[in-house]
């Protein structure tokens, strides 16, 4: 194990802040990642708090600002568990770096992606029972991870429109496939907000704000944020851009390994779709030959409207390089773009372009 | 004026029943198309119905099944007016054709979209009169023009969830922007379903049916419908591919015309951007080289969350042949497909692809 519990083989792209992918082979094994293999993004250092003296300040625009102990969160609000993929907005940036380079950010590959099935309160029961007003349009996060290279440097946080905080999936999360939450995961409280960017998954949660705006700190007023391809991040002040929000359509390749060797013959090829915020993905073709022919793969019916759906399907390849793409449709026809080219952004985020496997296929 | 008062230089693909496009600078010119421009898709002769006789039926899974005259449809319920786009999910059918042939469908171009002014009662309003039983999922639109071509020959229908047929934006609509329904357009009454493929708002309106199943007509399980790319339309039976309803997230050129002359020099381009289901259009990017640089249009403000928005850019084009190709980016930062090939399927449905135009730029 390395650090914070994680596999050996984590590809680890920072140690302060943690920040970790898993091989993607890991993630395709079960519908929830094992917690060693759970992607891990991080903007500042992992806080140690303790659960006993910890408290939840929800407060803003409600009727009744509370605080809450963990005791009072856990008795007075029902559980709910729900299956839900969190999906980094930086996942498969390696792939835009090699269009063109992206100086500054993390090369994640395609493991900053995973599924668990999380525990808590329903975000929506504790904004009842505090009675949101009505001028509240949005729910902020906030958080006690000091982020240094923020501008300025400030705690971590964001928010998320009220229809989406106060829908029946976002949880105030204490455990993760039934275990409670681990230190690098948000011990002992984490927002949940399935179908949308990760970052919006505040984790080490201890406050929620009822708010007219969305949340004006620097990680979602300038970061996380689609900048046109001719924009200069350098330059980009607060509200530049598209702020991310729902997760975008997209299909990636788990199994086998990009750039491994496999022998020339049938070869099973295994990955995930996603539809983002609650449409289900209908079809995922794959193609043996970059995109010029296309069989369907068997896709596994969906666990939760939130989770990826996995899926399968034996190529028979011939000796020599192999370029295997696999690419995603929703419930109303849609599919995601092909090329990474495509969608190259100078923060490079989002890109959900068709999964791209490269293979040498020899003996 | 040619046959059903439109203009003389529509693009008939054929008569009998109409179907025909404008030329689509005619569509460039006002948020809101002139009735003479609207393009027309037909399945069966275009029916004259006597409105005096004419009646709504409103029936299936209701407590309180109705008739309704046009006069008791005016008088019980408020007006509403929406301003939406149609689509026709077989738009942009001749590039998919240029990939591959599609046998038996017509090569809709460019112009197989519309935007009007809608004036009529809600569904939402007719339905709460005759009381939704808990059974109802589904609303079905029936009308009497008969289609041959179908399997078997069959009244044109279709059917919408009962979530959106009981959202707001859902018309039974009478006037087209501020007129009449014209006969081609579906009068007395037809049904406008915002932000779906065309093919929902079905014309010549006589009955309004909640059921428990989508409608299992031709025109719903058989036809468009996104079938796998390696699938064989002549054995798909119901139920084959994807149902398609919302409008996936798209963008075209409108003006200068495709294939058209102009000199070298600045060229103002226009199109619209169109993010179907209720979700805005946040950037429009167009590029001069087919992609390879890019500049952001100036974007038309949304007049409805269900119209499509227009947008320009002037470029400066040097002497030679130019391929401008237009994309658009949704509210949450996502974006479509570039080609048409990436997008082929056998019955040449939702080309979403890039706006792309060829221009000869020469003295």
């Amino acid at each position: 194990m390395t650090k914070w519990d994680k596999r050996d083989d984590m590809l680890v792209h920072t140690d302060e802040p943690f920040n970790a992918e898993p091989p993607t082979p890991a993630l395709a094994e079960r519908l929830t990642t094992p917690l060693d293999a759970f992607y891990s993004r991080n903007h500042g250092p992992i806080p140690r708090v303790d659960p006993a003296a910890w408290r939840l300040e929800v407060d803003g625009l409600v009727e009744r600002p509370a605080r809450l102990s963990l005791e009072e969160l856990r008795s007075r609000f029902p559980a709910h568990e729900v299956i839900a993929t969190l999906q980094c907005a930086g996942n498969r940036r390696a792939e835009l770096i090699e269009v063109r380079d992206i100086p500054g950010e993390d090369p994640w590959r395609s493991g900053a992606v995973s599924t668990a099935s999380w525990t808590g309160a329903r975000l929506s029961d504790v904004l009842s029972e505090a009675g949101l007003r009505p001028e509240a349009a949005h729910v902020a996060f906030g958080a006690p991870d000091m982020v240094r290279e923020a501008d300025p440097p400030q705690p971590y946080g964001g928010s998320i429109p009220v229809a989406k905080a106060t829908a029946d999936e976002v949880l105030l999360a204490w455990a993760m496939n039934g275990h409670p939450l681990p230190a690098v995961h948000g011990a002992p409280l984490r927002a949940i907000v399935p179908g949308w960017i990760g970052a919006r998954s505040v984790k080490w949660l201890d406050r929620v704000t009822a708010q007219a705006e969305p949340s004006g700190g620097y990680f979602q007023a300038v970061a996380y944020r689609m900048l046109p391809p001719d924009a200069d991040p350098s330059r980009c002040g607060p509200g530049s851009g598209i702020p991310l929000g729902p997760v975008a359509l997209t299909c990636d390749i788990l199994r086998p390994e990009h750039g491994s060797r496999v022998p020339p013959g049938p070869t099973e090829i295994t990955g995930y779709a996603f539809a983002g915020d609650g449409r289900g993905v209908a079809r995922v073709d794959v193609s043996p030959d970059a995109g010029r022919t296309w069989t369907q793969a068997k896709l596994d019916a969906p666990a939760s409207p939130w989770a990826w759906q996995h899926w399968r399907t034996t190529l028979v390849l011939p000796e020599g390089e192999a370029e295997i793409v696999a690419r995603a449709w929703d419930g109303a026809g849609a599919t995601h773009p092909e090329s990474p080219a495509a969608l190259w952004n100078p923060r490079g985020y989002a890109n959900t372009s068709w999964g791209r496997l490269r293979l040498t296929c020899r003996r």
